[in-house]
């Protein structure tokens, strides 16, 4: 390509990254203004803008960039997130209006991130944990109500955020008390022998659909998120859910549970292991000669690190997970002398599994 | 953390990124500016305004934004990248003026990337590469000079980029060329065997450093980058490359040619065996279910089959690669049953190792 045409394709790509990170700020700011709302504070607080023009300032003299022209840039950027904070929310935002969701593990990581969703879309939360100072302070944090597992009587929707272990006795203890067309969700990232037993041992007259979000609860919105859905019973109110979470940009993916399973094998078990392996290998390491590629590695086990419980459940829940362990072991082996014909198999191997995988979102 | 401090710090960290990759576009506008001055090209084009704005739109709406704002965002973006466009560089930029480069291997990524770095700094580049006509339009597109080996003799600095197994021979010949008190520059991602033996076989009159940029040549700037640098034979000339360098914000990382390769056998000897034998383990996926963290492995491993012939290279030529990978295959085997207290003391392990890592740039 031209030089010229080069850079051309370079900056129009920065401008797409700097458009995903407007709507990731913008979607912040929508839900700070509905916090603020809640709470009878002013949408606008001109001490906070002027703390962040002063550290765009700094930073953009560190960067060697002139700072008029960044924070004239700052200056419009504020005006989006006002719009963000003002927002008068369409009715048809409002897709969990006059639903009553339990979320029980609500002091969690994943459940505060439901929480937030369920909340901006006009729901009304109550979260259950298992310490009650914590969840009164979270829920006095998150704006929504404390409550009791008892709660799930009286809630349209019951979502379980617990950690895997606990994930089938509760959803079988919550199921009893919940009435006839409501619906259990669990988020276990394990399926067989958790959500396959949990939809024999609840009561049919509920619907129930066991996800597993394929992501971390740190992202900001849900656009482009793939959740991986089994099905057990569905009916108006998973249709109402899953409207509302596909209305929000998430990929819903249908399967079963023992594909689930097969494919988490992969994804997620070789993937960690993988990972933890090359941790464990890299101890004689100062830290010191860093590539940028090692860079995003390093953040990817420290993410590892933040959802370790979740990992490790993983690894030792999926049914699949220890043969998948000693296949990458084998894997690892067979290729150590890298000799020639191997090499030139693997690139042409990992090249069109590269293009493979490019297809599906 | 309360939930308003919690939105707020994660705005603010968004915000850094947007600068991040303002800066990045800045750094991208300001060569385009100097192409367009080489080539007698008006400064600003309404027609590209008009059609990044078009994409803007596009994008913006597709993102569920007001795009009357982001429009308002990107005019003001426009005014900085005319700043950068226009900049006369201050003659402290122009750090390599009188400077004549001859970069061997310069259709190469990494040469076509030193290639920009150097015309930027005020600095002279004739090119160099294996096919005269890909020289010819490479030259043509980054609008420096083509020209041969010989020019050797006639240059103040050379940097040979060319692929690993080539780098002794062509250091050596162009070597032998290089007028007193020159500069020579390899950028071998392997020292021992090579930088090694350049030195000693490579006349005493010339200055003699051996890099090697801890980057893919993808990057816009170099800012925050880590060169790592075996320094044989310094002088003037190392001086003000070095000072080019460091100006721009790389950090140059001085050591031996065996600390070097010990260092690498782990940051990318058992980090890229770990992401290809992971690519081998992941044969049977059809690329469905992604979380977010397998999509930032999977770009990974893609920027590695985009620089295949290096990654490999380093694979066989560091001495300390199969000793490397022999440990990888091992840990991996020995951690398959992921017992308890195994896994208790692998999340204290990997805890203070990333801590260790972060205190590191």
């Amino acid at each position: 390509m031209d030089e010229i045409g080069r850079i051309r394709a370079r900056i129009d790509a920065i401008d797409q990254d700097i458009l995903q990170l407007l709507k990731t700020r913008y979607e912040n700011a929508k839900i700070l203004g509905q916090l603020k709302r809640r709470r009878g504070l002013a949408t606008r607080d001109r001490q906070r803008e002027r703390d962040i023009l002063a550290k765009i300032q700094r930073a953009s003299e560190k960067l060697d960039l002139n700072p008029r022209y960044s924070l004239q840039i700052f200056h419009k950027i504020f005006n989006l997130s006002l719009e963000a904070q003002r927002e008068k929310r369409k009715p048809s935002f409002h897709k969990l209006r006059n639903k009553e969701i339990l979320i029980i593990g609500g002091t969690g990581a994943m459940g505060q991130f439901f929480s937030r969703f369920i909340t901006a879309n006009g729901g009304t939360v109550t979260i259950v944990g298992r310490d009650q100072r914590r969840t009164l302070k979270t829920a006095e944090d998150l704006a929504v109500k404390p409550g009791r597992l008892l709660d799930a009587a009286s809630s349209d929707i019951v979502i379980v955020a617990v950690p895997m272990k606990s994930t089938r006795q509760v959803c079988i203890r919550a199921a009893n008390r919940m009435r006839s067309g409501a619906l259990l969700i669990d988020l276990c990232s394990v399926k067989s022998g958790i959500a396959d037993i949990i939809a024999v041992q609840t009561p049919s007259r509920i619907e129930y659909v066991s996800l597993h979000p394929l992501f971390a609860p740190d992202i900001d919105h849900l656009d482009g998120q793939n959740i991986a859905a089994v099905s057990y019973r569905t009916g108006p109110q998973w249709d109402r859910l899953s409207r509302t979470l596909t209305g929000s940009g998430a990929r819903i993916i249908k399967m079963t549970c023992d594909y689930h399973d097969r494919t988490m094998a992969l994804v997620q078990v070789a993937h960690h292991y993988a990972l933890l392996s090359l941790g464990n290998s890299l101890k004689g390491w100062s830290g010191d000669l860093k590539t940028n590629s090692i860079k995003r590695t390093i953040a990817t086990v420290r993410s590892l690190l933040g959802n370790w419980d979740t990992i490790i459940g993983i690894q030792q829940l999926n049914p699949y997970a220890r043969q998948t362990r000693r296949e990458f072991a084998k894997m690892t082996k067979s290729m150590v002398e890298l000799r020639g014909p191997q090499v030139n198999r693997m690139r042409r191997d990992l090249a069109s599994l590269v293009q493979k995988w490019s297809r599906k979102p």
